[in-house]
């Protein structure tokens, strides 16, 4: 068990379970999500691990069962919980009641009755102003007070107010239980990032996501239910709240019961809304505005049940967790705005799946392989070493890869497939200076240090992927945080490995920064891809006809591989084309360009650097990238049985190798914090 | 599956489900128990056998366990449910509310999932006025009608009133669905046979329960809270039902509902109450007269929460349901007390416990062994043949008897323990005449029957046991129903074995009468028990030592083992005793009474008529009986490896052999319908 102490949130990636697991994090709890993702997706996870730079520990399990949920309690140290998981649309709950009460209620009494047992006494439940009914049936219950008497009018509403009747009695019964009941107004926006959000499956039943997808052009108009109510426009007046508010509501639920004194125990319930009351037209307008155009409505008859207004009195909230939102409904449009352009279909992607990438059968969501399908191409990528682990053109496999995940660890594997960083290929003597300060790494055998040394990036697990389905392609987005002073190397640095994805091209964009709060503000940074290629079927690269963009390579001293500043020629006519016969053995950083030295080349345009074809298949490799250099390699080396030497080549777009200790080169590699790596290397495959 | 259709009654152990378990049957009804014995005992459902002379199919799952509940609905053809399974303390509902809300809330989620599942959607639910809480806090709400608004104050009111709101959830979405919800008011009363009752665990919390409680001396006085409130006496006004009357209500539910027209469903609540409120003191004056003793109480102050008067509107179940209370509290009362002295703790009984006696593992409530523990003498009983499995005295053992089950169910097997019927001995020719009508009965090989046949008695599986315990014994009452016509006997007998075992005896006493629907209203009875005795430390009975009350005996056909009808005297000195040497066997019927021609002789004085020792131990073992005859037998025949010939001697007594074909000695064993056969048998241990 690690020491540290834990919120576990249930229901965590889900639409205000993900806000606030980003906001928990930013307030300096760790987090433990819990969710079976029958509403939500494991995307939201991949997301949130994105906007906090952190890993998330996820569990998919189902909070009805209590083994599962016990093994969770005993392995970590819980602090409190915070409850959304449940079904939540009231519709549906009207259709299958059973499903909700066996969902939402026996899920919260298995649920307690662990935390009793773990002797784990606090809970923020995540109830809902539906609690109230209808609440103009009651004198002056407008805005509604916590006190106003409660009588949900559908199932969804029973099971809340069920849960909330548990949390107290339990209360009662054991006066040293902690029981915040939230009870959201009306959820709306997203994420300023974009990169979660709200997501509801088939109709929504909301006013502002069904807007969304008006305007995004996925429905065809609104339904406004009655314009002859009594308010300034006619339509019915409700509290939104902005879901950053909403989540921040539980920090501040959050923080008031960690500042009670020991052992004296809670039960209270608060409202989280704004106060202020919308009209359905006032959100319409204001949704209007952000997304640019008006949006089609029809007025039809009013709905079974709506009143006339239902807005929050939020005062006991904001007198006791020193809390009120503070964010518009204008804002949240232009979050929801901003959150629906950029996930058109929320967080269903298209051609894409993943699974665990292990052997031992156990859930570990950090571990997973991620593949995206077009018709021609099908590629997997990794977590571990943001790696491709195949890449499949036409049926035939074209990249040296295991099914398994175990070899990827061993120590013989000479990268396949992964992502090279902080530092490509070799640094003399496993040392540089910047600033007249030497930093020593992690050195080989040899005394040099080699892509990037023992814990480099072909070791480590990124994070996400952001995946992202576009009319014709795909995206796979994976983030590193490598620490600074990791293998010796100055600064944290931060990592993105994109891929991207079409019916016969994979285009990978690495970016590295440093981080804002890093120590060391400057570094140094090469990163490539590793991939052992083979266009053969089935046999060693012998035979490969190939062509490159260059026949001036570095020249390297045999024993430490180091350049020794020239450049030379090869005898061979590589810019023509020559065939890789069994003899010929190729090892070599190539020049492409001996001028340009920038940072960051993803400006400059793709240039092809290396096309190869093989006899026994009709498909064509077209290496390009940005990069002013590349290290072709035949893959003599390769030892790991069953996998003979020249199984694959490598085409390693890069830097000019150990540029970082070099006067005139290290431009090429030298970030300073503020400024930005960048590269772009690109693999296209046709017949 | 069986063609018949049942009524699942949940929790039908306990108080209201085993009183209206009983009414079904008696409606006519086929009823399978579900109840995990959590807070009621087996006794009930042995009980229940006894009352309606019929086996119990009884299920021992707890309903949150979805798949032994699914393989119920798989295996019968369920025609409804009545829901009676929860936790029902008030108190300690306040004490432990997750408890509450798991069995109660979640248990009926799991049973409505199932039934779902298998399209039963037929519930009647046991609810509570509870639900209605403080009905005084509103305008004419007293009497209470159904339409009172529903506020509970405690967590199991709140559990009541969530599975209400779910079955009305159920049928909202599923209009098919029908649910009754039948709100009791104060369940009071026993059934009138004295069978069963209430069995309050710990301190009872109601106010007869505790009241027959102080009746019987188990508590000093009872507490009256309050007697300054605006009643005829000052003490608040309930309403007491008598729980047949409850129970009923339960049958005209499920009628009403039958009555509806295929596919019609249901939803509606119905209060299940006298309409008639009567005071504290009123209810101790009618258990005083009851009782007939006047009982201590002492008025304390008022409880909390506690009202002046919530008596039921009860006018809807009876215009709806034809249904309407016809008991008075005076009735109640008197079953209470009958109740209360007939069984002064409940159905717990000491000395005595069970267990399934097969060896597959699985729980079949028809098969069990029942054992009885003093200091020095303990026997155990099985259902199977009312057999006597186990007798050990001092920690010897005394009869042959198997630790596994099989084995009583071979061919081999010598009657080990068993009752003998329904007609002990043999019967010439397999066949007898009564009034002119010749019966034939089932024949061995030597053309005669012998013991009753070959699906007799000792194969049978006896109802109940009725297990009491008193102050320095303990009795176990076996109930058979021997149909018309098995093995060729006419009319249908019903036979009851009752053990009354105490520190150093075992008397048995067997009964048996036709039925009084029976079509035949005459057949022969003959009972005894064919316990093997072995004196021995775990030899034969070579060297025991016995003495008989007589050295007469039937003179038989050597061939066929049936009488002359000549009476002769043994040439051994039997009324002195004898060595019973390996070359001396007997296996004849002794004569005790040559005059008395009895059917019951249960009015006779048990005689001695067998004692016996053997050198080998201290122990002497005295038979005596009320029976004019016994068969001694010295085990020659016994041949059922591993035990052997002579592994135990057998003092059966009874009647004559072939006395149903003896004009004279007839008598004996002819039974009309209306009369009663009788006897009883004793074994008695001492040093």
């Amino acid at each position: 068990m690690d020491s540290k102490s834990y919120i576990i949130v249930t229901g965590g990636a889900g639409y205000i379970g993900s806000h606030t697991v980003v906001e928990l994090i930013h307030h300096g709890y760790n987090v433990i999500i819990i969710d079976n993702l029958c509403n939500a997706s494991h995307e939201a996870i991949a997301r949130i691990e994105f906007l906090v730079r952190k890993p998330i520990l996820f569990y998919d399990i189902d909070l009805r069962d209590e083994k599962q949920l016990n093994h969770i309690f005993s392995s970590y140290n819980i602090q409190g919980v915070i409850h959304f998981a449940a079904l939540k649309a009231v519709g549906e709950s009207t259709k299958m009641p059973l499903e909700y009460y066996d969902n939402n209620i026996y899920g919260s009494i298995s649920l307690l009755r662990v935390m009793d047992k773990h002797n784990v006494k606090t809970i923020v439940f995540s109830s809902s102003a539906t609690v109230y009914g209808d609440a103009t049936r009651f004198e002056n219950m407008i805005p509604i007070p916590e006190t106003c008497p409660n009588d949900p009018t559908n199932p969804y509403g029973k099971t809340k107010h069920t849960i909330e009747n548990l949390i107290e009695d339990l209360h009662k019964s054991d006066p040293s239980w902690r029981g915040a009941i939230l009870r959201y107004f009306n959820p709306i926006g997203a994420h300023p990032s974009g990169l979660i959000g709200e997501d509801p499956l088939d109709v929504p039943n909301n006013l502002l996501p069904f807007l969304a997808q008006v305007a995004i052009g996925r429905r065809e108009k609104l339904y406004v239910f009655g314009n002859d109510y009594e308010s300034h426009d006619g339509t019915p007046i409700r509290d939104y709240i902005h879901v950053i508010d909403l989540a921040k509501g539980h920090i501040a639920a959050l923080d008031y019961m960690n500042s009670l004194q020991r052992d004296v125990g809670l039960y209270r319930e608060w409202n989280l809304g704004t106060g202020k009351g919308s009209t359905v037209f006032d959100v319409v307008n204001a949704f209007s505005q952000a997304a640019g155009k008006e949006l089609p409505y029809e007025v039809v008859g009013r709905r079974d049940g709506d009143v006339l207004n239902l807005t929050a009195d939020p005062s006991r909230a904001k007198k006791e967790l020193k809390w009120n939102a503070t964010l518009t409904v204008e804002q949240a449009c232009r979050d929801l705005w901003n959150w629906t352009t950029e996930n058109p279909f929320g967080f269903r992607i298209d051609n894409y799946h993943w699974k665990i990438f292990n052997e031992s059968g156990t859930f570990n969501y950090e571990n997973r392989l991620h593949t995206v399908k077009f018709p021609d191409l099908q590629a997997s990528f990794a977590n571990y070493g943001a790696l491709i682990q195949d890449v499949q053109y036409k049926g035939q496999h074209l990249v040296v890869g295991f099914q398994e995940f175990q070899p990827y660890t061993s120590d013989d594997n000479p990268l396949f497939g992964s992502t090279v960083g902080r530092y490509a290929n070799r640094i003399s003597k496993g040392s540089f200076q910047i600033k007249g300060k030497a930093y020593e790494l992690d050195k080989n055998q040899n005394g040099s240090t080699l892509h990037g040394g023992s814990n480099a990036y072909n070791r480590r697990y990124f994070l996400g992927p952001i995946s992202k389905h576009y009319r014709d392609y795909n995206t796979l987005e994976f983030i590193l945080l490598d620490e600074d002073g990791n293998n010796g190397f100055p600064a944290e640095v931060e990592t993105t490995v994109k891929y991207t994805v079409n019916n016969s091209s994979i285009e990978i964009e690495y970016q590295s920064s440093i981080s804002e709060n890093s120590p060391n503000d400057a570094t140094a940074v090469s990163l490539t891809n590793h991939s052992y290629w083979n266009l053969s079927s089935g046999g060693t690269i012998d035979g490969t006809v190939i062509k490159l963009a260059s026949d001036k390579y570095l020249k390297t001293d045999p024993k430490t591989q180091l350049p020794s500043g020239e450049i030379i020629s090869s005898t061979q006519p590589l810019t023509k084309s020559i065939e890789i016969l069994p003899d010929v053995s190729f090892d070599n950083c190539f020049i492409v360009d001996e001028s340009d030295f920038s940072l960051d080349t993803r400006g400059r345009e793709l240039k092809t650097i290396a096309e190869a074809t093989h006899p026994s298949s009709s498909i064509k490799l077209s290496v390009a990238s940005t990069e002013p250099a590349f290290q072709f390699y035949t893959g003599d080396n390769i030892d790991m049985d069953p996998i003979k030497p020249r199984a694959g080549f490598c085409v390693e777009a890069g830097r000019y190798v150990n540029a970082i200790n070099d006067s005139s080169w290290s431009k090429q590699v030298l970030l300073h914090k503020g400024e930005f790596y960048g590269s772009k290397l690109k693999f296209t495959f046709s017949c």
